[in-house]
C-alpha cells in the first residue's frame, strides 16, 4: 500500500525524489502495473528476492536510488519462522550483498531507503521511547527488522551503499477494506464510518498507540530520499515522527469531521485475544532526532482523517 | 583463551556448572585437547562451523549445556568482511538452526551460553551505558555480534533453545605474550612488568575503560549456565558486570601491588592511531541487571592484579 502511493507521489512530481527520474522500475514477487504517468520511463520486474541469484537482476541495472519495502507481514513471519527469516532477513541480505557485489566489479554506492518498523521495540517500554532506546523485539518479524536495521548501518559505514532505516509508525488511516490484522480496527473505526459503514472496536477506548496517515509515510520515504545523509552519521535508523493518541481521541476526532452519526457506527465488542497483543505495543516515542533531520507527521487525529477524505475520499465524507 | 580457563574450571570442579558432567566435548575448528582431568569424559571435535552441515555434528550429540566462544576478532573481521559474516554471523546461525532442526526431529532444548561483546555499542556514549541503551556498532564485528544476539533472543522465545548472551568487559590481565590488538596494551602494562620485562603504553594515562579478570569471565560463563533463566525474561543479552578505571588506576594498583620498580618498566610511547581507535571505546557501564542476577565482577584493580599473580604467577610476583 505504500509502495503503490508511494508510486502515485513520484508520478505525479517526480522531483520529490530530489532528482530526475530517467528510469523507475517497479519491482514485486509479482508482476507490478505502472501509473499511467510513469509510462515513458517506468518498467516493472518481477522478482523474489528470497531466491538465490533474484537481487543481482536488481542490482544489475544499477539504480541510484532504491526504496525497499518488500517483506512478509508480522503475523505471516510469526506463523512460518522459515519463510519469515528467508523473506526478511535472507531476501534483505542478498539485496545488500548484491549491492556489494556490483561495487566491487564496477564502483557503485547506491541509495537504500528501508522500511523497518517500531515491532523493533519490545515491552516493557518507558513512557515516550526515546531515539536511544535497545531494540529487544518480541516477534520474528520485529528481530528481522532489526537485523536489518544493522546491516544497513554497516553496510552504509563501509560505503557500500548511502542508507536509511525508516520506522514506520502504525499506518492510519489504511485504505481499503478491513482486514484481520490485529492493528486493523485502529484504521476501520474511521474509515468504515465515513463511508456509512459499520466498524468493530475490539479494545478499551483508553488504548493508546503511535500513528502517522499513508501521506506523512510517504512523505517520510520522499524525504529520506531527498536528504543529505550526511547529517545523520552512522546510526542510520530513524523512528519516525508520528502522533500518540487514545482510541478515544480517535473517535473524538471523527465526532468532529464527521458528526455523531458516523460515531453511532463504531460496534463496542471486546476481544480478549486482540486486547492482549495491542497491550503489548509502543504507545508513545520521543523521536527528536527524525524531527529534527526534517521528518513531519501529523499532531492531530483530525489531520489525519482530513488526509483520508482528501485522499480517498474525493475531498467529501 | 577464555574457553581453555573454562575448561579448565570445569575440570577442577565439574558441579560449577550446575550439573554432573558425564560428558564433555571440546569443540574448534583445529582439534583441541582435553585437560587430564577430564579425560575420563572428555571428547574432542574439529568442527568449522562456517561451512555447511558441520553445526549439525555438533548438534547431533545433544549436548544439555552449549558454550558458544567461537568467533573470529574485531580486527580481523574488519580487515576480511566474506570471512567476518560467514564466521561470526552465518556460523552461529548454522549452529542455532541445527538445534531447531535437531528438535523439530525429536525434542530438544539446550541451553546456549554466548559470547558477545560490548563492541554491540558505539560511540557516543552516555557517562554510563545503561542496560537499555540501543546497539549501534562501529565495527563488522560489533555488528555481527549485535545481530546474533538478536536471534538469541528469538530463538530463546520461541523455545527453540535456553540462550543467555554475555556481553564480556575488556579481559585483564590477559596472560601470554604482548599481542597487536589495540586493546593489548590495557594487560602489557601489568602483566609484563609483573614478570620483570618492559611494557610499552600508547596512551594517556587518562584513558577510561572496562574490564574483568579471567577469572571473572569464566564466572560469568559459569553462573549463566547454573542459574534459572526464568529471573531473565526475553531480554537474554547481559552487559556484565565489570571496573571503570583509568590506565593511570592500573598504573597505580601496580605500584601498590609490585612496587615502584614494576612501575619504572612501563615505557610511554604514544600512538596516535591506537590512541584514536581507543577513543571511540565504551569507558563505563551500570550493569545493574546482570548484577541484579548474580553476576559478579572486581571492584579494584588490585584485586585484577592479585588475581593474575594467583592463577598465573603461582601466587609470586
Amino acid at each position: 500500500m505504500i509502495g503503490r502511493k508511494l508510486v502515485e507521489a513520484i508520478a505525479a512530481d517526480p522531483a520529490a525524489v530530489g532528482a530526475d527520474v530517467d528510469r523507475l522500475t517497479l519491482v514485486d514477487v509479482i508482476e507490478p502495473s505502472v501509473p499511467p504517468a510513469l509510462a515513458a520511463v517506468g518498467k516493472t520486474l518481477a522478482v523474489d528476492l528470497s531466491q538465490p541469484g533474484e537481487a543481482l537482476r536488481l542490482v544489475e541495472m544499477r539504480p541510484d536510488l532504491v526504496f525497499h519495502l518488500a517483506a512478509i507481514v508480522s503475523g505471516e513471519a510469526e506463523a512460518d519462522f522459515d519463510k519469515g527469516y528467508r523473506v526478511n532477513l535472507d531476501g534483505t541480505r542478498a539485496f545488500f550483498e548484491a549491492i556489494r557485489h556490483e561495487g566491487q566489479r564496477e564502483p557503485y554506492a547506491p541509495k537504500v531507503i528501508f522500511a523497518s518498523s517500531i515491532a523493533v521495540f519490545g515491552e516493557p517500554f518507558p513512557e515516550k521511547i526515546g531515539d536511544e532506546f535497545f531494540t529487544t523485539p518480541l516477534t520474528s518479524y520485529g528481530t528481522q527488522k532489526a537485523i536489518c536495521e544493522l546491516l544497513l548501518a554497516d553496510y552504509s559505514r563501509r560505503g557500500i551503499f548511502d542508507g536509511v532505516g525508516i520506522r514506520l509508525p502504525t499506518i492510519c488511516i489504511r485504505p481499503g477494506t478491513p482486514n484481520k490484522a490485529a492493528s486493523g480496527f485502529f484504521s476501520n473505526i474511521l474509515r468504515e464510518p465515513l463511508s456509512g459503514k459499520e466498524a468493530v472496536l475490539p479494545v478499551d477506548e483508553s488504548v493508546r498507540h503511535w500513528f502517522a496517515s499513508p501521506r506523512s509515510a510517504v512523505g517520510f520515504f520522499l524525504h529520506a530520499a531527498r536528504m543529505d545523509t550526511s547529517a545523520i552519521g552512522p546510526r542510520r535508523n530513524l523512528t519516525m515522527p508520528g502522533l500518540s493518541a487514545l482510541v478515544g481521541e480517535e473517535i473524538e476526532a471523527l465526532r468532529r469531521v464527521a458528526g455523531e452519526k458516523a460515531v453511532k457506527l463504531i460496534r463496542h465488542e471486546p476481544d480478549p485475544v486482540i486486547d492482549r497483543i495491542v497491550s503489548g505495543w509502543a504507545t508513545d516515542f520521543d523521536a527528536s532526532r527524525a524531527r529534527s533531520l526534517g521528518f513531519k507527521a501529523e499532531t492531530t487525529f483530525d489531520e489525519i482523517i482530513r488526509i483520508h477524505i482528501e485522499d480517498e475520499l474525493g475531498g467529501k465524507v
